[in-house]
């Protein structure tokens, strides 16, 4: 493929960043990864892993040679990220991310920049998996996945037409959407499943019964507690910052959760199957629906 | 193998009696299968994919001649149905059940016997999937999977050891648990995540951007919600007969879920962190562990 940056700098090559930098490796499109983060650790396995070409400890000597930079640092790193190399940026760098949420990237590019930069393509990959760090990248990550990318009215067409080219290189589907509604959706999608999980499996973990909680644990409950193995730190960040997007829709869950509840207790069974049905064909309709992910 | 039983009448060819059928006698650990059902369009199909022998569209008839006879109607017409098979029933016939919940079970057969009756084994496979109905069902779905026998101080040594023996041809682990236990275990991680994925797929049907949530949900977001696919009918029954243990861990559920929220509305970074971190340690463990389930 036609290679659309000489050098990309990926900081935090981790699950997401170490994927796209295998991607992008494997399908040419860009010269040089350098990757940097904090862990110099992690970066000597990305390098003998074959993640990126080489690294830096420096992350202001990886950002300053990039005509790409990717922030794939956890959401709420970014910002100090982005004071560090904005003294070392050359001038037409683009600057894209893959952070969960996007009304925080945007803020914390205002804060650092002043508004965010034309050459910012901000970006969110709907991919990943329950495992963080680099060993488990893979460059297949983002085959057949959205991508929904947040362009604003300033952000410069070329930035745009590249980065959108660098996503569909990898093989995903490139889609823009506006910041407010991708964060809304992604609450209620992502944010407030794992939110759930979370709680879910701390309740359990809990309880007097927890040897056998967990030991007859069937195969649907490992498949609807998957998520709360994820990362944390990442997960801490991202809640923070989609904060009220996602407790709006962690009440709104509630009252459902609430109504369902009162309907088992007076034993209500037509509200309760009215329920059960509702939500068996808005999910069945997922799997049968035109979508990527399946 | 050795044959356990000549005659065996399934009460509900749906994919859990299907698949028992099914695997019964691909082991060769009965003679003949009889299945019945309200449904005789459903016993036609059961005997077109050679799931049973032959049908009786009349319970009783089918319930007369067998020498083991198992429940696998949802858990809410056990007593109905164990109402019509009683007078006719053999004396020695063994009595078994697939159903999710045991306690009721158990009240169901005093309400009609005055008792357990000595040859009846209460069970409960911990196997299944969002399918519902016979063309779902294999012979392989108990393969490797755990089987909770519920055995009372009456109950028959013999009747105990065939029915065992039955679910060990098939392949499962067979294990012996108390019933208010059994009832409390699976409250916890088979009823309450049904509960849960049902109201948050509820939830999500009934917002705005509904089109964008389903559109843009990730391969983590289906795993999650994939038990709000099952059975209405088969769920209602199930909330309804286990009601104490489910709302007492759905109320624990809502206070962790509350102390979340909590902590994320004031940013108790701490807090929060500490929670998802227990959970996760939680969760990564029964991979870990030697469970049967993968």
């Amino acid at each position: 493929m036609k290679t659309l940056f000489d050098k990309v700098c990926v900081i935090g090559v981790g699950l997401m960043g170490g994927s796209l930098a295998r991607a992008m490796k494997k399908q040419g499109l860009v010269k040089t990864v350098i990757g940097t983060s904090r862990n110099s650790e992690n970066l000597q396995q990305a390098v003998k892993l074959n993640v990126i070409d080489r690294f830096e400890a420096d992350m202001t000597i990886a950002a300053a040679e990039a005509d790409l930079i990717v922030l794939a640092v956890p959401v709420g790193a970014v910002e100090n990220v982005l004071q560090l190399i904005k003294p070392v940026m050359k001038p037409n760098a683009v600057l894209t991310d893959l952070g969960s949420t996007k009304q925080n990237i945007a803020d914390a590019m205002r804060n650092v920049f002043g508004e965010v930069p034309d050459n910012a393509v901000l970006g969110h990959p709907i991919a990943g998996t329950e495992q963080s760090g680099v060993a488990a990248s893979f460059a297949e990550l983002y085959e057949g996945r959205r991508i929904i990318l947040t362009p604003l009215v300033n952000t410069n067409a070329d930035a745009l037409e590249k980065v959108t080219a660098l996503w569909q290189g990898v093989g995903a589907q490139v889609m823009n959407m506006e910041i407010s509604h991708h964060d809304e959706v992604l609450a209620a999608t992502s944010h407030l499943p794992h939110v759930i999980a979370y709680a879910m499996v701390s309740t359990l973990a809990k309880m007097n019964d927890k040897q056998d909680i967990f030991k007859y644990a069937a195969g649907g409950f490992k498949d609807f507690t998957r998520i709360a193995s994820s990362d944390p730190t990442m997960w801490l960040d991202i809640c923070l910052a989609n904060k009220d997007a996602l407790l709006d829709v962690v009440s709104l869950f509630k009252d459902d959760l609430d109504e369902l509840a009162n309907a088992i207790e007076v034993g209500d069974k037509k509200k309760i199957h009215s329920m059960f049905s509702f939500a068996k064909t808005a999910r069945d309709a997922i799997t049968s629906a035109d979508n990527v992910d399946k």
